[in-house]
């Protein structure tokens, strides 16, 4: 079959490997029908060392089930599958406390272990727990919110929960890449007041406005603080939405916060440091968040997608082929594009 | 009036200093009755630069009203009060949300500013905010439970709500000062299942388990979180009190904290960054605390007090008058005593 792998920073190549098959009796393989490129899969594209070893390359899919591992009992082949971007047995402490990426049987999707799904098909261990079936004959607008089911809507929405947003609150989004704008979708989603997006891309601010945002700072460092501030009375917002990942990005996040609000990280982070640990500390600034666990939160976003009610799928602004994978990873580290979808 | 005043590092001198005087209209001042050194002020007792302006020490303190100002309406002369060790407008924003370490009004005792509470009289910015009357004529057993309501015992509940403690949990409490052992009693107070108290000092462990200690972790660094995780069915805890402030604290309290807890951390950081940010995030742990509101804890905490359901004036094991708080310092700091409680 034909897969994407990265051999290195900027190095993206789609080559035949070997076909994704069970090895696990818990396994499933799905053949992919829509992927896409993460935000998280441009570190490595920006940084990773060259490496002979081609490295599986992303973890975000829909698809449809092709084979079952004998112990697979919930699925069948035809049926149309999210597959959230961790693996999960839905049945350990960590699943039924909904924090699906922390499994004790779970992992990662991406790596050469479990392979990656900007390909035609992907090995889906611990099937059962980990893929979401779909009510089938969605159109293809559809089919664009419901793959953001897989990591980028419940990355947003992780944010929003970790920065305890709720009716009436303040809300800045650090961050105007797709995880951002839906984060923004989140806020309102769960009754934000005011909803601040931090950017500058004019694409996106707009998008942005459209799914909610109320304010719009486009300054950095000590000025964006200072202008949120300005929007919020002087205090700061009560929930940040961290969705970058940076030192400059958290230390801007922590700033803004208003005393005892919460800062919900979902950037992963690139230093081993949280900075501005005592203004944290001194305002009783809460930093939460993590890898989302995009499982978890299927069953409470799926019905507003399917009734139109938020509408993920717009963060998509390019759609292309396998073939063009390569391509969609430069548009995306150069802007041109916010996210990219891949029909394989 | 006799007061203490910091010179540098281990320079604690008790001095005769200006009476302290209503200079605003909300403004009160008591008499010290009962003061005490905290594990704060070692920081500044080890690292204080010297200087030729002692800085006024002491945050903590019951005492009597001997003078309010024109503004003050619901205090009298004679009333017995806690002094937080932050001072309040109790009518803020913040004050209303319950964290009057951010009053818009308030700010901290011990300095230069509003002087410091080892000294036989203390004045009191927004006296109505800040001071808590007491019912009088109590016993001395229970007035020590009852200094401690004006910070160290507040603090501990802070870190422990901070961290989440509740009815079930699985908690941790990093460092065996006053603090960690308040934190035990907050802890147990608030239905933690499991406490597991890490120290090395045998006084503090037997009060720790006096307390509600389960379990003691006397090992350091990456030899305790190995332990806690034992202790733990492998998972780490729900909630970690970071009752210290250290690098190498903060590090432990992530590592023995389990996928989705919390550290409450209330030990002031003596850096000014976090460590640990990658592990935080991947387990999505989070870290919150700070300041204490503990004027806001006096409600809640005062009733176990005065019934003897929780006895945190047990962590006094040394009393000393005025003239010998250098020789407190000293024991505090040499780890002597747990904490020195001050008689002006």
């Amino acid at each position: 079959m034909r897969a994407t792998l990265l051999y290195g920073a900027g190095e993206v190549r789609v080559e035949t490997v070997p076909d994704a098959e069970i090895v696990e009796s818990t396994d499933a393989v799905i053949t992919v029908t829509n992927a896409c490129i993460c935000g998280s899969d441009l570190w490595p594209y920006k940084s990773m060392e060259p490496s002979e070893i081609g490295r599986p390359m992303g973890h975000e899919a829909v698809g449809v089930v092709e084979a079952v591992g004998a112990d697979v009992h919930t699925l069948k082949i035809g049926d149309v599958v999210v597959m959230p971007f961790a693996y999960s047995d839905g049945s350990c402490v960590f699943c039924h406390e909904g924090l699906h990426t922390s499994c004790l049987h779970g992992g990662f999707f991406g790596n050469a272990d479990v392979g990656g799904a900007q390909a035609e098909a992907q090995r889906v261990p611990q099937a059962d727990g980990t893929l979401f079936v779909l009510p089938a004959g969605k159109d293809d607008a559809l089919m664009r919110s419901l793959l953001t089911l897989s990591d980028v809507m419940g990355t947003g929405h992780h944010a929003a929960v970790a920065a305890r947003v709720g009716p009436g609150k303040t809300v800045a989004v650090v961050g105007d890449g797709a995880v951002g704008l839906c984060g923004v979708i989140a806020a309102k989603r769960l009754g934000a007041e005011q909803i601040i997006i931090m950017g500058r891309h004019a694409d996106r601010i707009t998008l942005a406005k459209e799914f909610g945002a109320t304010d719009v700072v486009s300054e950095r460092g000590a000025e964006a603080v200072e202008r949120v501030k300005e929007l919020t009375g002087g205090y700061g917002v009560h929930a940040v939405l961290e969705c970058v990942g940076l030192d400059q990005s958290m230390e801007t996040a922590i700033g803004i916060a208003r005393p005892g609000g919460a800062v919900g990280r979902v950037g992963v982070p690139q230093s081993e440091t949280i900075p501005a640990s005592r203004p944290a500390f001194f305002e009783n600034i809460t930093i939460s968040g993590g890898p989302a666990p995009a499982r978890a939160y299927i069953e409470e976003l799926l019905p507003d997608i399917l009734d139109g009610r938020i509408e993920p799928g717009r963060v998509f602004d390019r759609v292309v082929g396998l073939d063009e994978v390569p391509n969609g990873y430069r548009a995306m580290d150069e802007r041109e594009a916010i996210k990219v979808m891949v029909e394989p």
